[in-house]
């Protein structure tokens, strides 16, 4: 497998002003081309760092590096003139750069843009569409360095027009990928249940990134051994059966919204605790008005009471956050909106609030579907965003797999 | 100035699988403390990586630098292991990680979550409020290592409540810090507006950091230069004074729940194109039960006529996007809910959808506030999520003006 490094330059990402979404970005498409990336470096608008990490690179086994920021024309750009030095390359002007210079300023130009002409010796040219700095391709000792600008906005279009088809052309591109979203249990837990595969992976390599409430694994391998790929997706398919939401890079948000197409459903929620974040999360899909009509939020007792025909009494008696108000808010909530899926949700999000028999994190909520009720409770832990966001998340999970399964 | 620098350990970033939030966020909490940031870093779930960049880091001019990443329990985290051995120290078991882990899993522990339980002879635990892997300080030769888990969900409580007061004690007591909430308008035109004061900084330092309509401001000096700090704050106040939300570090959602309470305000949402989002972001502040009662997501047509006393006749003039749709969204709500305060937006978020009058991105909302209704419009860019997410804090900041200004 060959190896790649991303290097961004810039004092704004240093400090933390900008999020680096340059590296995340690059890595990304280095990764699909079947490059293992080796690392990723951000350091500041410094001559001698940049000079130190093109020393790192070439004593490196790496065969490529991407190199982000500092070719504008400003006094702390000097990206390619430090590679340039690095390297033992003399600056030459290149006249298409030049001529690309006077058509984008239209006889505007300033003396400090000139600089953005001249290129390290046989170095190939990466024009930019949107902006004045080109970046560049060096080929040097059977290593590859790419110097592209920093704005992303500048840089993709770079990408994506000059330097995949050049890497492609360059890398044998016979890398093979799967990915699976799994919900439902911890990390941990699929974890235990994968060891065995685990042990008996050769070339094959199975990683796990998870975020709040859901984990997509990540199957990669090259065509030499496709056979050992395809039977380790098989297993891992046998080993998480209906744990798997999406084996091809879709988001639950999706499934749930492609489901309730598929059957012509339309879905209502009736949110306390969370708050308007489970329609918002089925709003975020495009496409969301053929399955969501309307929602409420309910925060209030009287709002319940108002709406969704919740009876006062109930909330006395067993509690707001109990199966009884669950159920008789979806079932106000169906009443009201004829909804195909109807789902009522009440919780403690905290962090204050804990009584003898309600903890901070327990959440209530009722699924209303084909004329059946399922109304359940669990307990999420964290901050009380983190436990509204988990109980969006198991909800939506659950929602699938009563569609997908009937339960 | 005390060095810092940043190392992120994990496949999942390296691979550009998730964006290196991470480092942003670290590198500005330590640029808050008076830290100068060297360098990020980003290396696989890899023993031999890891030992090289502690290498390099101990022979560094840096005294301290945060590793996060690779302590959980599965079988590619052993951060700790790698340092813990390149550092010469054994592995003990701390007994109060292993009942925070038997508190945690209550009775459900599976055996690769014990490994968690095992520290750096001698090293300070960091406890994880949210997970089950701790985080640790180690005080070796003079220098700090702190090594954090990689869930930013997890980390960002254990550097607030740990290691900024750690650090704040035992490394830079003397640094000053303040900070801005700046909205309203567009980074650079803030930028344009500071010039004057940027060309007057001695040894104080303003940063902009920039998220999704909002700008965070950090003015940073050190105590022998107090008198050059306060009158930069004094400065920096004069010359953005409406734009400001906050100087105590708090949040829009936050300053716009407390306005409410102090007036004894209640605040409704009918919510189309943003699907609860605005309703979500009140309930996310702890407290909000004593702002908002309900919210409606009315996102079609039948349900704005339903439910919030729409005239079909208007939607067919005017189109749904509308003055005019807003207007009677926010009557309706009004009249149903009799909230001091009643918002509505109806908007084209996209990415399909433009026709000849209507853009994607164009947000109309109307705003009720003592008998009196403002209706705009504007026009967000980017994808559909950010589009709506923009709409929301633009709405939040519109509300905050009209509350704090009346206008």
């Amino acid at each position: 497998m060959k190896n790649a490094r991303i290097i961004s330059v810039g004092d704004e990402v240093l400090s933390g002003q900008i999020v680096n979404t340059n590296s995340s970005y690059l890595a990304y498409q280095l990764t699909k081309l079947g490059f293992l990336i080796s690392k990723h470096v951000a350091i500041g608008d410094s001559h001698l760092r940049i000079e130190e990490e093109i020393d790192s690179f070439l004593n490196s086994k790496d065969l490529v590096v991407i190199i982000t920021g500092g070719l504008g024309p400003t006094h702390d750009d000097f990206t390619k003139e430090a590679v340039a030095e690095k390297l033992n390359l003399d600056l030459e002007l290149r006249e298409e750069a030049l001529s690309l210079l006077d058509v984008y300023f239209d006889g505007e130009k300033a003396e400090s843009d000139n600089k953005q002409a001249y290129f390290p010796k046989g170095s190939i040219l990466i024009p930019n569409k949107i902006g004045t700095a080109d970046g560049l391709i060096i080929e040097y000792n059977n290593k590859i360095l790419i110097l592209l600008v920093g704005p992303p906005h500048e840089n993709i279009p770079m990408m994506e027009d000059y330097v995949i088809p050049y890497l492609k052309k360059n890398v044998n591109n016979n890398f093979l990928n799967k990915e699976y979203l799994i919900m439902g249990k911890s990390e941990s837990h699929f974890e235990d249940l994968l060891k065995p595969l685990y042990n008996q992976l050769k070339n094959v390599t199975i990683n796990p990134y998870g975020s709040i409430g859901r984990i997509r694994y990540q199957i990669n391998g090259f065509n030499d051994d496709i056979i050992e790929f395809n039977k380790v997706c098989l297993e891992f398919e046998k080993l998480m059966k209906r744990f798997i939401i999406s084996d091809n890079y879709d988001t639950i948000e999706n499934k749930v919204v492609s489901l309730l197409k598929e059957k012509g459903y339309k879905i209502s929620f009736g949110e306390s605790c969370t708050g308007g974040m489970l329609s918002s999360m089925i709003v975020s899909v495009s496409g969301a008005s053929s399955v969501l009509n309307e929602s409420f939020v309910t925060y209030s007792n009287d709002a319940k009471i108002k709406h969704l025909q919740v009876n006062k009494e109930t909330i006395d008696k067993y509690g707001v956050v109990s199966f009884e108000v669950c159920e008789e808010m979806v079932k106000g909530l169906r009443a009201v909106t004829n909804a195909n899926v109807c789902i009522s949700v009440s919780g403690l999000a905290g962090p204050t609030g804990k009584t003898k028999n309600l903890n901070v994190g327990d959440v209530c909520y009722s699924i209303y579907l084909n004329e059946r009720i399922i109304s359940e409770k669990k307990n999420f832990k964290g901050s009380r965003d983190l436990i509204r966001t988990k109980a969006c998340f198991w909800i939506l999970y659950r929602v699938f797999g009563l569609l997908t399964f009937g339960e």
